[in-house]
């Protein structure tokens, strides 16, 4: 058959491109390298001055790439110990401005987790090395190889000459591992004006879901956060001169949060299943198509067994089910040892993952509502309370967008594969911040390998990735022009 | 009636003494503020250094004293996580050989337990702090201050040149409240030689049951520590990217630690009442007679109800039966905040005491036969296992020794009033250990009142307890001159 003059085009410049990242294989792993030196911590204050030097070295870049760039200043932040830290800015950058083109935002960050060798890592953690294809060092993949990529793709296109077909907006952020603190706000003030003329959104900031097929993921859960606290005394008491004569705080806890789950997960808080959006058997079909090995999932966390036996399922659990995680009970003794001592007060603390069509309103009024129910069942004399702490939206978005044909085809282009269309159990709460503030879509494309280890010992992307990734964000760039 | 000239003695010498420690009360306060200030907590490794100071620091103020002291290596502790650390030593001392006089075994400990600001103290925990005639900081009663006062009261006798009645050994410990670990092994290899003659102990390590009369202790519970252990994974897991797919290990451990009591403390683990002594009516009447006043007890620590509604009831319920309490989760997430992580391995953590005739190794294979057969019921693939920590055994002598008449007469001199003979609801493991190793009476001689708080926040002693308990441990030894 012939190929339509636009196709033929974008054959040829991407061609061209695509050369050219080869050609700069070595300096593109270089460049990730410096990005990597910087200890961009955003958790540990001692690191808050090299979060921002990371922000400067990318504006340094993008100003390189002829980007108009703004440093917003987000104000202070207060730790629980009380200590007062600035927060590092957020840069936004404007790369073109053609009333003739459409205008794409790109998202990503450039604080990492904390890292120290003595965790575990196998090299240093902030140099990065090359071993076995993979480039290891924190930030590789979460979020400093997807945001290195973003400006190798674009200073290729202006090395070859051909023209990036929409102009560009960055938003990059030093906090997004801590919350996001002061993003929301610095967004929403300029809804109207900045972010006015965005068409889409893309955001590189997860993974494959396995180590070898690309995906797009149109799908993330939210979370709803609860607390149970229980007083039983004004102060912690000694078990042996208080122990049998008091109604342990302690023991109320446990009790209550024995029941908000069974042995497989399933959530017993009532009505919450009643939110949930029905499978169909076309969505059922989607989950079946997709490239999930589950034994390999289970191997690499090193569980004996998974909560459910089929992909399928495995996969409907952590995207389209609710999950409900106990992660801890706050005043209760968590040191090693053997300390005999009776809490005076403790706060039991867990979370639910919030799904299509769970509002987090209705789920606040039913876990409430199931907690004081249990408490009375409970009988217990000790003060209670039990709170929703915060919650946080789910996002679904439809896959069959536009927008979403120009990144399966950008991967078909340079992975000659359909990509698998996914979605991710955890919450990235910007996104809908995106999708609600421009009004328009936003895709999440990962780069990253599912096996790369972000928030963990020896992070790593993998070359290939990384460079097959730079290639696939300028067949992106490039695809976007048909729109 | 005409006095004995034994008995007008002793009033002289005791007046002597009694004015020579209320003119050196600043002192004996600025003594309790140095020995506070050293942090000598045993459940911390951080601070062993600090415990082996404080070890050093009496050791020093015994030598003053004219004391032969021999500081006794005890070996190396492995902590759970695999840590080695080495143990502070025994502190052993003699004050006198006079093979005429009889001998007396003081026991004491100069560890403490934990403690933070934060935790909900009013001032620094440790810099002692004079309120309202008490005196605030970690250990200022549980042991510091006792230990204090048996220094003061020889140096008064020392100071008034009044000779001592009995030899005394000095057993000081800096384990006491992380198990006394390598104690007993210590003792047991003296048991021929340094204790083969002590005639008697005195042990000031308890308290007065309410506040305002003295009391003398002829019992204690025992104390057997448990550990569940679950493990789900190799790694912390992201409840939003495994939350559904994964068995939790802290569901698994909140759900076993709520199957070990019911709501009013009722231990649920099968045959443990079986091994408890059963109560007599003569018995029964001597609780009857005890100056309690349950209402405070209540008060004092905040809470809105207790758990039996009799005086005796709740006597009985410290004393002479077994409660379980459960004091946290190791590997759960404790702090402030919304943490969201699932934890890969939890250690929960409770303890059983233990009174006549529960013998620890019966209790152990009650206690892990249980948690195995509900583990089995749990039916959860994680990794699971149960164990003893430690155990202590009860303790209880015969109150109408002539050893506790000295105790008694003492109180009688200083309070003017006959003491309460009481049991204890804590473990001094060691008190039975001193009754078996030197075949002769123990007595705990409290101190501190009954509101003092040990291992809890704002632990204090007060000026009054601190002061006329010195003058009470002078009383006491005066009196042993008669045995």
């Amino acid at each position: 058959r012939e190929r339509s003059p636009l196709e033929m085009s974008l054959d040829r410049k991407f061609d061209l491109i695509a050369k050219a990242i080869d050609a700069n294989k070595a300096k593109f792993i270089e460049r990730l390298r410096e990005a990597v030196a910087i200890r961009s911590v955003s958790a540990e204050p001692e690191h808050r001055d090299d979060v921002i030097e990371m922000l400067d070295w990318v504006n340094k870049k993008l100003e390189s790439l002829g980007a108009k760039t703004e440093k917003v200043s987000l104000g202070k932040q207060t730790l629980p110990n009380g200590m007062i830290l600035t927060l590092p800015p957020v840069l936004f950058a404007t790369l073109g401005d053609a009333p003739t083109k459409k205008t794409l935002l790109v998202y990503g960050h450039l604080d990492v987790q904390p890292a120290k060798k003595e965790d575990g890592w196998d090299s240093e953690p902030f140099e990065l090395i090359e071993k076995n294809g993979q480039l290891c060092g924190r930030g590789a993949t979460d979020d400093k190889g997807p945001i290195m990529a973003w400006l190798n793709a674009i200073e290729m296109f202006q090395s070859t000459k051909v023209d990036i077909p929409v102009n560009i907006k960055f938003c990059f952020e030093g906090m997004e591992e801590s919350g996001s603190l002061g993003l929301e706000e610095a967004l929403n003030a300029r809804k109207n004006t900045w972010l006015s003329d965005v068409d889409f959104t893309c955001i590189s900031d997860n993974y494959w879901l396995g180590t070898s097929k690309p995906c797009i993921t149109y799908g993330l859960r939210g979370v709803s956060y609860f607390s149970i606290e229980i007083i039983g005394s004004n102060q912690d008491l000694h078990s042996g001169t208080y122990g049998g004569n008091v109604y342990e705080p302690l023991a109320d806890v446990v009790w209550m949060l024995a029941q908000l789950t069974d042995l497989d997960g399933t959530i017993l808080i009532d009505g919450i299943y009643d939110l949930v959006s029905k499978v169909t058997v076309e969505e059922r079909k989607l989950y079946e198509a997709i490239d999930f090995d589950q034994e390999q999932y289970r191997r690499t966390i090193g569980a004996k067994k998974l909560s459910r036996s089929s992909k399928s399922e495995l996969l409907m659990n952590i995207w389209r089910y609710p999950s409900l995680s106990i992660h801890g009970i706050e005043g209760a003794f968590d040191g090693q040892g053997a300390k005999t001592v009776i809490p005076a007060k403790v706060i039991g603390k867990f979370s639910i993952r919030l799904v299509p069509n769970m509002d987090g309103e209705t789920v606040e009024k039913l876990v409430i509502g199931y907690l004081d129910k249990i408490w009375q069942k409970r009988n217990s004399p000790n003060s209670y309370r039990a709170y929703q702490n915060h919650t946080g939206r789910y996002w679904l978005t439809d896959f069959k967008h536009p927008h979403y044909q120009c990144g399966a085809r950008a991967i078909k282009r340079v992975f000659d594969t359909i990509p698998d269309y996914t979605r991710e159990g955890c919450s990235i709460p910007i996104t809908l911040t995106f999708e609600e503030l421009t009004g328009n879509n936003v895709m999440l494309l990962p780069i990253g390998g599912g096996d790369d280890m972000a928030h963990s010992q020896n992070e790593k992307i993998n070359i290939r990735n990384y460079i097959e990734g730079t290639k696939m964000l300028a067949a992106y760039l490039l695809e976007l022009g048909s729109l």
